[in-house]
């Protein structure tokens, strides 16, 4: 039903009136760099186990989006990073997601892998394994980063305009 | 419970094993100009009704960021607007909201309350009504535009350092 004072189908209680809300949700994650390396992890889990993914995942509650993207670099790189921009908002209409995508450094080049990941590596430019990304948006964050990577002003990037 | 592969408290059901995952919720809206003159709804409705605002609520599923904040514009103010680039990202961690805040300016000047809105008005910048706006980052995103009214290369604000 519609709820009153709203003007889209939800889903309620028919008994108690709880409206259940479903929302999009928030990614964090990063691009980190450590002296012209980038750090990628190598995902241990579903789905796209085995490919090479950002450090990124859900906002948690009580969280600032850079505070995520910290931790998230610390659990699944072990990595101590320092927040310097935002990058980019990618938003994923398909699966209600919008990813808030960081520029970052890493304060000191000691990574290992965390539960989520199989291995993380400092990657150059010339070795990223471009076939080998987990998800079309770990592309977009990559080559954004590579335009940008000398400038501090300008605008973040949303998603490509060929989707590629 | 801690569910198989996390590392924080989540409901679990005994029977099923449904993990009722809580995200933060996104809120997108904008800062809506025509001819110097700032775009503000009064709110109809709790909280803070009877206080302005900017035209912003809760993106909804598979929705873009930006379509979300023209959505927002329609309905509180009737207004169409056309979205120039990201303003601002602002964390409300205490109510796990994240708010995406946008530039942007009205195709045309007609603009009338939504179901939303007690009224709605373009206001010269001396004119805001800064005692009766209805929440801190109302006033935020106020002053990032102003700042960066002229200029279009410049990061997204994040919150004020004063909080103010």
């Amino acid at each position: 039903m519609v709820p009153p004072g709203d003007n889209m189908e939800r889903d309620v209680c028919a008994a108690c009136g709880f409206v259940d809300y479903k929302n999009p949700k928030i990614v964090v994650g990063s691009v980190v760099a450590w002296e012209g390396k980038i750090l990628l992890c190598k995902r241990a889990i579903e789905p796209r186990k085995g490919y090479w993914t950002l450090p990124a995942g859900y906002l948690e509650l009580h969280e600032t989006a850079e505070d995520g993207a910290a931790r998230e670099a610390r659990e699944e790189a072990c990595a101590d990073i320092e927040i310097e921009r935002l990058l980019a908002v990618y938003s994923i209409p398909r699966i209600s997601q919008v990813q808030l995508m960081f520029r970052a450094k890493l304060v000191r080049p000691d990574i290992a892998p965390g539960p989520e990941s199989e291995a993380v590596a400092l990657y150059d430019w010339e070795e990223i394994p471009w076939p080998d990304l987990a998800f079309p948006s770990v592309g977009w964050g990559l080559r954004h980063y590579r335009e940008t990577k000398d400038r501090s002003d300008f605008p973040p990037f949303s998603n490509p305009a060929d989707g590629l």
